[in-house]
């Protein structure tokens, strides 16, 4: 094991993630909590800085790097944006530092685009994307799923531009507040299930009928007698199926590049199968953590 | 005025309506109110019915003809489904009595679609349409707005088939439960902004990005300085411009029919007219009403 190089933070809307990384961007140690920009909002950022410090038993003598939220406009210091297209090196030169802690912290920049009529915004991705990017060496389209998944085109470690889709967070709200809510502690079937791959070839095909594909959820269980975990893989299969057939578009010759981990991952990977897109994966936890290395390597050169 | 021949009622998920109608479907007195399914569960339906009878003064000696949830599984008893392809004149066939209160007390069945991978249902919509259908001469799309959008292709008093689009319900989720959430009584920009008109014209041409349009609310806020009020014009043409370019797919030659009333007719009006589809409106509350004083002869004759 060698020394700590870097303290490398991903602080989301909802998660905190603190690894200590070596020179190579390997994990000495790290600390994880729910206590996102949500809650640092109101019990301060650098309080729960502090204690995830502590928590990985963190050296006091090294630099701090932090993407995400922590750079909005609501979270501890606004990092603004790096407006694409836009190389990514610019991510590491529109870091700023964060104030009231008396150590080397900087937030990074997100990214936005500002062409008419499909303004967008992403923080926290730039930086899996500049950790990804020396996997990619031709032009790609690269989908990072999540609560609002990203899709990217990037060439030679250029962002051209880029759409989010609400797919995530859309999966929440119809799953708890619309007459598709199921029963509490309902599981959903799998990525590998009929119902989720039939949904996602359905709304591939025709990504245009989401919002009535979606309504089958209900009727298939009046109808057919699907059950509640059919119906959440349904409503799963048809709003990643509607977004991979909206992002791929007549574009969808070239591979594309996968960034996700877990279960996240195992759905866009049968997702993409189903639908017959070649796809690579890169593992999203990787891929952030080498991100944070190379822009702190550029910051601290 | 004639004498009353018929006491007719829409009873829908969250709302009540009931008219005592004479012998041309005129109205000689009504009442209104939020009891609807969800609530008439728990007081019971007869109860409800009772008190809004009073309400009207109806007179003890008439009919009493009902459409919408109060069929459904979970509502009054229930009235089953007539599966398409049918005649809109299988609906009064399909009439079941209401049980527990000594009067002549019917309940319309709704209508379901059984084909493979497009399974739907409707439950109300069946009336109106039945009220519309008198003024629909040749085959024609009928578009009829609301939580639940029902997209009908009707011929000679044939429904052969139809579409949910889950577009009010899901404005109301995403308006509420997301990050697109609005401040505290915020009122959207009106069916002839531009926020509206813009949102619904490039979800028109590209309903495949619904899920990745709705997100532009939100950046457009933070990009560009977009008010919560338009925001809030842009998911709701959103929706409604996915919904339009989903349901009227390469058929949107003909005439659209819309069977709509208030608020959601003038939005539903602004965007067809502005992504060029011609249409004629239907008021809803006249052919809900129409359509039970028409199954009421059929039944009662």
């Amino acid at each position: 094991m060698n020394e700590p190089r870097l303290i490398a933070v991903d602080w989301g809307t909802s998660s905190f993630r603190l690894w200590v990384l070596d020179r190579d961007a390997r994990v000495i140690s790290e600390s994880r909590g729910g206590d996102g920009m949500l809650f640092a909002a109101r019990e301060g950022f650098g309080n729960v800085l502090l204690r995830h410090l502590n928590a990985a038993k963190a050296p006091a003598d090294q630099p701090i790097l932090i993407c995400g939220m922590a750079g909005a406009r609501s979270g501890w210091a606004e990092a603004g944006y790096v407006e694409t297209p836009a190389e990514l090196s610019a991510i590491s030169q529109g870091a700023i530092s964060a104030p009231g802690i008396k150590r080397d912290i900087r937030i990074l920049p997100g990214l936005c685009q500002r062409t008419a009529g499909r303004p967008d915004v992403m923080r926290g991705e730039e930086t899996q994307l500049l950790g990804a990017a020396a996997a990619i060496t031709e032009r790609a389209l690269v989908c990072m799923p999540g609560t609002h998944s990203k899709w990217v085109t990037v060439d030679e470690g250029r962002v051209e531009g880029f759409s989010t889709y609400m797919t995530g967070e859309l999966y929440d709200a119809i799953t708890k507040h619309t007459i598709l809510a199921a029963p509490d502690k309902t599981v959903g079937e799998g990525a590998d299930s009929a119902s989720f791959k039939d949904a996602v070839r359905a709304a591939f095909a025709q990504p245009g009928r989401v919002t009535s594909q979606l309504f089958a959820a209900r009727s298939g269980q009046l109808l057919n007698g699907a059950t509640p975990a059919a119906a959440l893989a349904h409503i799963s299969g048809t709003l990643i199926g509607a977004e991979i057939g909206g992002a791929t578009g007549s574009d969808n010759r070239h591979k594309i590049r996968l960034v996700a981990s877990g279960s996240m991952r195992a759905l866009y990977e049968s997702a993409l199968t189903t639908v017959g897109i070649a796809h690579e994966s890169i593992d999203a936890d990787d891929a952030v953590r080498k991100g944070l290395a190379t822009a702190a390597s550029e910051i601290w050169s």
